[in-house]
């Protein structure tokens, strides 16, 4: 059974126009929310007008199965994409899909017990059985779909049934090693995080730890982002570098960079599931804590 | 002849309560402003409501003489401590103290050239005669108060006539390296920052690099505040840091610390000039761009 | 069985004089080692010299047996401090003390996995049963001793009979919540690195995120460092730091520091364990790879 | 007149084998020189040795004209490129290149003056006449060469002949908005430094800050390299980064590079006058101090 949820949080893009902040801090004000966070952005070059509240329903005056209807006018007027969360009121759901390596499995698992990341794994799905024994020791399902060039989309296709029966809310691409076809992003728009091994645009695609050692970069990075059709090419959510030099091998870029991966792509999960996130086009809008 | 002001800003903190961003934001909506930038922050602690908002006068209704008296009813009644700036009506005036190191004083010039700080200096003050060259070849007033023992209050009195006849928002402390007394201190309240070279609280006082040489700490840092009674306690407003090695040299420490110390510095002003700061007992919240 | 060792690690300080490095190098090749590494540091105000040197023992022309005696004269002519480690001969062995907090454990313990910190861990000490399961999931002893006022000399001696029956290499404070008596220090000097959650020496003794937030700090850090019993004031290993804002709720920062921690905790056990750490005092010089 | 040489720098590569640094050391030991810097790195892929020796004449017992004679037959032992640098008998030359923009130029003037880099300025060069002023005011011939698609290889005749009359040691490209021909790098093969305002290889092109906003990134960066023919792919010798966010408008982007810029610039330049580094193909070994 769901608890009663506690706050609300609304995410809204549209054309900019006078007023949108105060009309729409009133429609939660003459419903007795009190505002907790409220951000907005407007982006002067495309006329567009983003925004983030969050607002407490303690004293709120209307049922909250009734709050996403009461918004609707409003967002009609103001021509606006917008959804509104309700917290607290159930878990969100995030799947897993993993390859061989632990680390970023690991790290979202840690998080999740410690409580920094709030939400129920239902599933880690992977190409590979290496990583079961971790998945089942915290109680999670965890199920292998073995792909080759021959069953891809079939494997796919049985992996995108499960992911909607289960109904998950994001999927996290923890290194998973394999390059979804465009069937299963297409079923999964700005739901699917991947993080990538290398400082984006610079060293896309396979082995950007030896490209980097290659070109001879000073810095390396790691990237999260949403994945889509064009590969890499997703809107940045989170990036973090740290320096090497000559005297680092390639074994040391590694080592290195899955202290960057887990960091990058934990706080890119967080930051979706906390509603802080506004894809614009091919650009990300982060309304930061 | 001051130009028609483009933008208003306000800055607000008050005892937490509902409604307040849906109130202020009507105000502004109903005289026709158009908010181009809103941030607020919830001290849940102390219960106290913070806010900046930002709003364009272009089709504004009201003549913006009338601004300030037309929004003192609200602030009375949130019990509010708030100020409204108009942005363009005229130039901040900076006074930068300064005594014989360049690099601070040089990089404020700079950024003042460039367009990135938008301020007049009407005078650079000094207690040493040597960056007078400096300040004239920038067409700017350098006044000399020798400090001794003896002359200090009297001195420090002649500096603080200055500056009120100037009319100065803002008081700069460039590597200034006198400690200035209660008197100086209190004419201008949240009104001098200071740059110390140390990541505060570590390294009060003086030789801040030689005390982390001699600690043997691996990273250095830059802290500027707002300058209290209490040396190097007053409110934070921007830190960075560099890491060093055994290797530094207390001459390579002073090095990099120069770099620091300009940019750390100039942010701290830069976020002054734009109405970002609110100062919260011995702590700053940041309303950053 | 112990492997045949594959390097020879020198660590060295003495009087900095001419010839060092020529004699030294000298020892080596005349032996048929061949340098992979050599790093020296002179610190012209204490006129102390540092050197370590990494060499491979494959065509060594003596017995590693008899490599210790051979660079004896040597040493005794520099005056020098120093030792000779064998690499692979046999795994260094690691002790760690924890309390409650479980994420500075579980990095070390997954490090070991990945291969990134080669040693054993052949006891974790605790005053809590906590992390007992997580421990024995690893396959290795947990020992709880509980400590409280009274009983804490003889808990420790017991502590330290075990350590020392042990013969560990290393002794790791991974949050581990006790402060450590003098006799327990004495015993193993240079031997025991702790990680304080603050950037040294900001914010000494306890609740350093409760000290950074009343402070209004815009970066906390994490320090880890030698213990000495001069609390907190040991030799400075490594440190790291992130940023804060007013947003950061406590809560923020013990998230934001549990990364920092367990990564400065870390590469200090790292450093360690392959000999890339002299004391000097109470700073440490740093032969980072 | 020139003051009599302080110390020595040695900077050599060669395949690698056993015994070059205790020969090396020995060489210099044997001549009462007192080593005050080694440094070495083995590229065990390519199977290379880079070695950096500094050290002190005070007692050196040949004269140093003789210095680079006596070492020649080590150094074709080791079939070795390498070169011997006399420090304090001359100061370095550095011609520096510009356009319009002043922050690398100035930035570059300043730290000459605080002694940040020890060197000479002897001429500025540009293609249009916005900085003589700036030049003129620190003493320094500016030489104007203005550039078009006609006269770009007769104009940059005239700046090699000027540069090889003046027989510069290093030219500096302060954002310099030409690329320079291959007549013009070949002349100058690892003494042409550039600096590019992205992270590369991200962004390499023209207008790095626009493609930056275009892609999203959260990150920016700079940095300085060897200019060769293949544009903004010659061996990277600094990078560094900083954050943005949606909030960044191009105008943001431009002045949060430019701090990058002169930093990242002046720190190659400092590093390449004190004789740290090494190319090695594509790549640069850079022996910190």
């Amino acid at each position: 059974m769901s608890e009663k949820p506690s706050k609300a949080i609304l995410l809204l893009s549209c054309p900019d126009t006078t007023g949108i902040v105060a009309r729409i801090s009133h429609f939660i004000f003459e419903r007795q929310g009190n505002i907790i966070n409220l951000d907005q952005h407007v982006d002067t070059e495309d006329k567009m007008f983003f925004m983030r509240a969050e607002w407490s329903l303690e004293n709120f005056t209307i049922p909250t199965k009734d709050l996403i209807e009461a918004f609707r006018p409003l967002g009609k007027e103001f021509k606006a994409d917008w959804k509104i969360e309700l917290v607290n009121s159930k878990k969100p759901k995030v799947a897993i899909l993993v390859s061989k390596y632990s680390h970023c499995l690991q790290d979202l698992l840690w998080r999740k017990e410690t409580g920094e990341i709030d939400c129920e794994f239902p599933v880690i799905i992977s190409n590979h059985p290496d990583l079961q024994s971790l998945s089942q020791s915290h109680g999670i399902e965890y199920k292998v779909y073995p792909i080759n060039k021959e069953n891809k989309l079939s494997q796919e296709k049985q992996e995108i049934e499960l992911l909607k029966k289960l109904n998950v809310d994001l999927i996290v691409l923890a290194r998973y090693m394999q390059i979804l076809t465009d069937q299963f992003i297409d079923e999964f728009p700005s739901k699917i995080i991947n993080i990538h091994h290398s400082f984006l645009p610079a060293f896309i695609g396979s082995n950007p730890y030896k490209q980097a050692q290659d070109r001879g970069v000073k810095i390396i990075g790691a990237t999260s982002h949403y994945a889509t059709i064009d590969l890499d090419e997703g809107p940045i959510i989170q990036q973090d570098i740290t320096r090497i030099s000559h005297r680092d091998s390639l074994n040391d870029l590694v080592c290195k960079g899955r202290d960057l991966e887990r960091i990058v792509l934990a706080k890119a999960v967080k930051l979706h599931l906390e509603h802080r996130i506004l894809v614009n086009g091919r650009k990300t809008i982060i309304f930061e804590d």
